[in-house]
């Protein structure tokens, strides 16, 4: 499968990788074909990896993962260009986070909105599917990696690209338990985990930790 | 011990029955001592139940629950009265949900500020500690409901006060695993939970489950 990563942060690049050690054609996409991180990536990760502009990501892609710091998702994404994001899957695995005041860090928008609506309203031809955001990078591709059994929430208007993105999930990454929790208005919730993921990061002293939903 | 419990909700009453069931002395307070919910409470549970104003509540507890609705939190810890609040310690189990706008409901305080911390600054001679609002109350008398071991979070200022209601919750209601995660300000992530748990409630058709950290 060929898939379209954008943003070259921690999240992108070990996504980015994983994907292509599973199999697949991965192209990250930044600002710039300059990118040197990006540049260094594809180099690294070697075939099947290649990089270029947000919008020869997005035009690469099947499908499309969203990995751009929350603050500038909206601003990457006009960059790929709604044409190339039309019908396409967008994984959102962006959170709004503000760090600008410090931490814990604040979210950008919440409560009565999210990132995730902001992006579905922004670019409505877009199956938006909001998931991985709960999780540190390295749970995100190696849920082993934390004991036991731990669950991902994801949301989307979608139906069908929900079920779509649950199997890859387990597929890519091996997630057992993924929780659909409703349509994209749902990423309010996922999003305002945050805060107390960031609490329970710096009492457990690791990021390497997940929610399990216990009945 | 002498309870005081404020508010007459079902999370007041629960927890006040409860708690008269494992030998203590709850008085349920109200705005007003012909509260007539109060009054069948106290009747109902018996023997070392009884009810009056949020004044005497807060007189009569040793320690003092607060279990009204949040978006009257602040008017009716002020008609306790700070005198008689003041050196108390404080267990806010409230949570600031407007329903104003139906379901699902949208937090009154939320991101840069909680309604822990309001009550803290608003009451600073009082002990607040953070707990029991990410849980149903059923679940929070009951932990024993939910199979498998899951988590509370607590925070607040006062460390030894953090300490006595982590006895507390274990010995009143068989609380095993308390989180914690720091200073007041973090109920911000306690109470920013509700929005993804109020989505799990309607999506897993029960308000009993509760999240269990794994790492």
């Amino acid at each position: 499968m060929r898939i379209g990563v954008l943003g070259t942060g921690v999240v992108g690049q070990m996504l980015g990788g994983k994907l292509v050690a599973v199999g697949h054609e991965v192209r990250l996409g930044a600002r710039s074909t300059t990118n040197q991180k990006a540049a260094d990536w594809a180099r690294g990760v070697g075939a099947r990896a290649s990089h270029g502009t947000f919008a020869e990501a997005a035009r690469f892609g099947e499908v499309l993962l969203n990995c751009t710091a929350g603050s500038n998702s909206l601003e990457a994404l006009a960059s790929a260009g709604a044409d190339n994001l039309a019908d396409r899957i967008l994984i959102d695995v962006a959170n709004p986070l503000d760090f600008s005041r410090g931490m814990p860090p604040t979210l950008t928008v919440c409560n009565t909105d999210s990132l995730g609506e902001q992006i579905q309203r922004a670019f409505p031809a877009t199956r938006v599917v909001k998931a991985l955001n709960t999780v540190n990078a390295a749970v995100m591709i190696e849920p082993s990696s934390v004991a036991g059994a731990h669950d991902l929430f994801i949301c989307g208007n979608d139906a069908e690209a929900k079920r779509a993105v649950t199997a890859w999930l387990r597929e890519w990454f091996g997630w057992q338990i993924v929780h659909d929790v409703g349509d994209i208005t749902a990423a309010r919730g996922t999003e305002m985990i945050l805060p107390i993921w960031i609490r329970l990061m710096l009492t457990l002293g690791t990021p390497r930790f997940n929610f399990h939903i216990q009945r």
